[in-house]
């Protein structure tokens, strides 16, 4: 498939890599323009704007830090919904809210394209073995035609429903059951360690017992050595992701009180210093409030 | 071994099967005397009183409800502090708070008797195959002598510490790690489900990648297919578990937040009526907050 | 003066008829028209436009529901910033969140006219008898020059500091404040009520006691005779105050967990079908959580 | 009448002072000795023990730190159950939970005598000048024959009901409201003070606006002064009194979600090293999650 890639950061690069390593045509485009040419190599064409990474191309996929940006990328005046070619697919991966994830389609309908949401569960070194998980949703027909682009940068791929902010709200609440498995492993362990317990064992304990599963034994060893820095995914993000599930929640008139709970302690964290830090870095406070010295 | 069994509900008598089943002499007491006939067959003694399960014995298991039980059947007037001969062992595997565990251990001591706490993780069916998974804490040498013990009724033993309230501690803060995965799933497939979102496919999704153990299978299902009922583990079980982590955390000043908005739960949930439904029954409470007619 | 007034909703009428009263000459803005008329009679002139009801104005004051409607009236292209004359003010009554009000007094700045943010407390009735209070705040100077608007509609001036924001940010901490006091009432009086006390008697002795402010005597009563319509503000705006609160907080990195409670308890009662009630109908969820059937 | 007083702390001393000095004929008792003979000079009698306290009493009143003191003082081999004359009355005083004051009023009506819960609202300087608010439950006769002590101590009687737990549950219930407003003003001060607003010029706000009430003055001042040592109302006693309300909800299965948020606030509090503090304190939890340094 003729291919335009907009987003070049970790995930991105990553996965535009695999797209080409699977025999796509790539466009690629990114707002500092560097990184493109870094990667394009001569493997791959550079756009120097949105439009050209959108003309003449079968899809075009987003994978952008926030809102704003990708808002910014598809709806601006020189963006994909102006210059996608009618019938084309927006695969737009960026971990993004559902009211914008809404009015994404809808534009994108009214311009005849096609948009497919597909954000993806995995960190960079997934999106590097191409071992992504991708979560989508969106026309029957469209997200069969993006089989091709899912089989190229994942390992499997889940199809949510058929209208693209499903695939939205499941990426944000696996990243709240996340933070939420952050959250209970941090307290647990202050209780245990405050109590005399050995950590490591008690870790070992629920990892070989109940809790057999990779986002335990990972951020329970980052907790328990307190490691935060560097980040593999920022607080503030946490901050972002935390909060667009609320807001889904409030939309949908959904009351998330655990999510709440985490939202108030990434807002200590950060108000603490902690932007630079690891999401997971949420836990230290648990044991700050129980008395440790920071 | 000679060992003393007292408490035969439904876990006490799958772990007494299984101590006899490897060979050691049993004595069965119960509070109501024919669920300890009717398990002792031809196959051990039964015991009159306390009193009685525990003279001679190497050692005297307990696994009791709660800790008003554990207590009295310990530090009463015909109590195992009372009866069991020095030097022998008291495993005592029920699931109770620290304050107690550290007033039997300290009165153990005093009689010159030896206490390992040894609650254990796992449903009935675990306890009948010899599965469980035995949290241990206590003086070295005990927990050591206690080995056949623990190596008839369970698959693996986490020697936790040399106090036996460590193992309770520990007990206690993996079924509140339990029931924060309720909590956390049971808003999250509200949310989901709100948005349209179809909850067994975001249930399959969940369990293939992110969180693949038998908590979250287990929970994740009973909660998308409402099956409160009967009750595996009772929601009036739930709400002690969680108070005794709540107090262990005031009694050690560990505030747990999660814990507090778990325990709210459990009273909503009674207060609903719900004394005979499973624990995982307070994540019906998501959806109800959220509008769904209960 | 001449004054521009925008927005004649119950309060924004009000407080226009007693700044005719007090000898101001007005012109009268509303999006629906009729209202403006209503009110004129032929004391006031009628603006057709936002644009007509700021030309030549010493001041413009504004008075409607929520962020949008001011963002619009305020920025857009007919709005209050293109067609007000330099010098003149803009006095920003309406209770919105302090991003806005940051963005306003900019965008104000930057074409010469000055801001005020100077939203109120008090119920219609209070508007009507010009018993506001006015919270104020913004260049020492325009706050000095909206001296007579503010004695027109209210008893009570409190200039809170020289940036616009910081006004509305003590607003939205009053009706934080206020929705605090109800979510406490409620589970006191769901407490006392479930435990066989007299709910009228424990209001009583609150308010004669520790607590003789109005806002304990005019919820405690809502809350004891459930009487939550018709709205003397509605819930949908409670949600909207809370949540500008929390968004305020995550902008300045101050976690407000009892904000978090309420607007849970908001969200509840929108997802229950309460958009039609007082704000303090939050308050029936704490008995309903207690059994109560709704 | 013949009165015997338990208790000769700040508020107990404070009492039997204004009992002495309305004409009644005290004899006085206290753990420490010391205590009593001080308070006593020649105007009362001193007794050596609770029973001594109790015998050929019309009443004896109780007004002592915690459930523990009270239950065995009253329950106890030698405490007032075992002494105190058929017919004759127990005024408890002090604020004691729900659960305690049921089996306290239980024991007694088995003996023949009258209990009646009667804990106060006010601080020492309240019970100096007889300015207590007097909350009482139990028998209507009984608490009619106990009239002039409560005229006595206080400026007002209100009675809440015909068993005693309801006056406990009355006191915890308002403790719990207190605390509240703590809370609450403490999360609005941060906020306003972080947004740059004069928390001085708030709290005067809010006090001659919306919250004319001693509470949120003195507590208010408090918060913005810092002022939290010595205490008036220590912070154990505030956990104390928010643990008796949150165990009041347990037993009578009414959630109280702000209550548990109180309640880890004062862990929280303890574990940093606030004992000493005055339960004001808490408040300055919202400050340093906000990230002022402590």
């Amino acid at each position: 498939m003729k291919i335009g890639f907009i987003g070049l950061g970790r995930m991105g690069a990553a996965m535009a890599a695999n797209l080409h390593r699977a025999g796509h045509e790539l466009t690629l485009y990114n707002r500092t323009p560097d990184k493109a040419r870094a990667l394009a190599g001569d493997r791959a064409h550079i756009a120097e704007s949105v439009a050209e990474a959108c003309r003449g191309q079968d899809a075009v996929v987003t994978m952008l830090a926030n809102d704003e940006a990708v808002e910014g990328v598809t709806l601006g005046a020189d963006g994909i919904v102006a210059h996608l070619p009618p019938g084309s697919l927006h695969i737009a991966s960026s971990t993004i809210g559902i009211a914008l994830a809404e009015r994404l389609a809808a534009s994108h309908a009214k311009s005849g394209q096609r948009m497919v949401s597909a954000p993806v569960f995995g960190r960079p070194e997934a999106a590097a073995a191409a071992k992504l998980f991708v979560v989508a949703a969106g026309d029957p027909g469209a997200v069969r035609d993006a089989g091709p682009i899912f089989d190229a940068i994942g390992q499997r791929t889940f199809v949510m429903g058929e209208t693209p902010p499903t695939a939205n709200l499941v990426k944000l609440s696996g990243n709240f059951l996340i933070a939420s498995v952050i959250e209970s492993l941090a307290e647990a362990l202050a209780l245990v360690g405050k109590g005399g317990g050995d950590q490591h064992a008690f870790l070992e304990l629920l990892t070989s017992t109940l809790f057999p599963a990779p986002v335990y034994r990972t951020y329970g060893t980052l907790l328990v050595e307190e490691k935060f820095a560097p980040p593999g995914f920022a607080a503030p993000l946490g901050l972002k992701d935390v909060g667009l599930a609320l807001a889904a929640g409030e939309q949908l008139r959904v009351p998330l009180p655990l999510a709440s709970l985490l939202r108030d302690r990434f807002i200590t964290l950060l108000a603490q210093g902690g932007d630079g830090l690891d999401w997971s870095a949420i836990g230290r406070l648990a044991a700050q409030d129980a008395g440790k010295s920071s």
